[in-house]
């Protein structure tokens, strides 16, 4: 690890950092819910059972499922996009430090947050309202790495003929680990998000090395 | 295109070759329902009524609605597993070539068979005797992979450092297809399958061209 890549901290947050998941009771029992039996097979009244509310007393925080689903989704999405923002925003001017930490950010949240993350198989059954909404934000994510991905090529570092179909091919690389991995599985975070970050970056034609490689006088950024 | 891609059929099948998708009519509503509504949000008597047949005429071919989940999972497995063993086969033993037809015939399957292969999602929710068996094709579908790169890693034409886990990656990226191709979009699956290729190629530490630009004397295979 370059020591820059410990310290910078982009809109106060530190991106690596996961503190145990701290929803409001509903949502939590909710993620429960629907991570066991899927959206669908969800009703409202087992979410109702297991906060130990009646079934008003939830419609009177949600209007229905898909609200508690929305608020899910909304929450997994602001957290990703936010973490690889700060990702990327710590590496700097320098492209494939930029595009390394947005993957790692990526799959640290997959992993750290795997509940969250999984519900992105539901998102088709959303209103296309709602969906729209939350394909909004992710279009964000995917144009942040199309955009380091462009200026690595213009860089040098990088050697990719489709950065858009990179992006989207390696974001959708990211998002399947969350249909596999298991929080209570022996594999750390870290060390798959270090894999995925090798993986990536052969993918855009930088050697996984490289961003360690070019130490540059005076600091890290 | 080299020549030697469309004339060579293991095991009788043209693995780059669709027809429109062709099951009971069971399936084929079901498959519909699935898709439309998710596994969870179909009850057997939308199935039953899409299908024109009463609920107990449907429970006298399955005998309940996973049991038909799992017949649509089946057919999506074998179909892609076995047109990956011939993509595979029709290489020979250049693993070069055993990989991209192998990456070719995945991403074919997520778009030409997207329905089936959407299904995917629904997998967690099967029984784990199920769940397991589908696992097991899976598997070994991951496993030619990993087989092919490690080949690939001996014979010097690729540079990758963890096989299985690339492997893993691959797959799940190419399966990331499935959640946002549409069967009615513009992008066809010929093209996209070679954008992967191209993609998945870099991963390995190829060149994209390099399956053409070793010409063998004798022919193609």
């Amino acid at each position: 690890m370059a020591a820059g890549r410990t310290v910078g901290k982009a809109a106060g947050q530190d991106w690596r950092h996961y503190e145990p998941l701290d929803l409001p009771p509903i949502l939590t029992h909710a993620l429960d819910a629907f991570y066991e039996q899927g959206f669908h097979g969800t009703a409202v009244r087992d979410i109702a059972r297991r906060v130990g509310v009646t079934v008003p007393a939830l419609y009177y925080y949600y209007e229905n499922k898909e609200a508690i689903l929305v608020a899910l989704l909304e929450t997994a999405t602001n957290d990703v996009a936010s973490r690889a923002f700060a990702a990327a925003e710590e590496g700097g001017d320098r492209p494939e430090v930029r595009f390394a930490n947005v993957i790692e950010a990526v799959v640290l949240h997959m992993t750290h947050r795997v509940r969250l993350a999984a519900l992105d198989s539901e998102l088709r059954y959303l209103q296309p309202a709602n969906r729209k909404h939350y394909a909004a934000t992710r279009k964000k994510l995917e144009n942040l790495l199309t955009g380091i991905i462009t200026d690595g090529v213009r860089a040098k570092v990088f050697t990719v003929a489709e950065p858009a179909e990179t992006s989207r091919a390696l974001l959708g690389m990211c998002q399947a680990v969350a249909t596999w991995f298991r929080d209570d599985g022996p594999l750390r975070p870290e060390k798959l998000a270090a894999r995925y970050v090798a993986i990536a970056l052969m993918t855009v034609g930088a050697q996984p090395g490289s961003r360690r490689a070019r130490p540059r006088p005076g600091g890290t950024r």
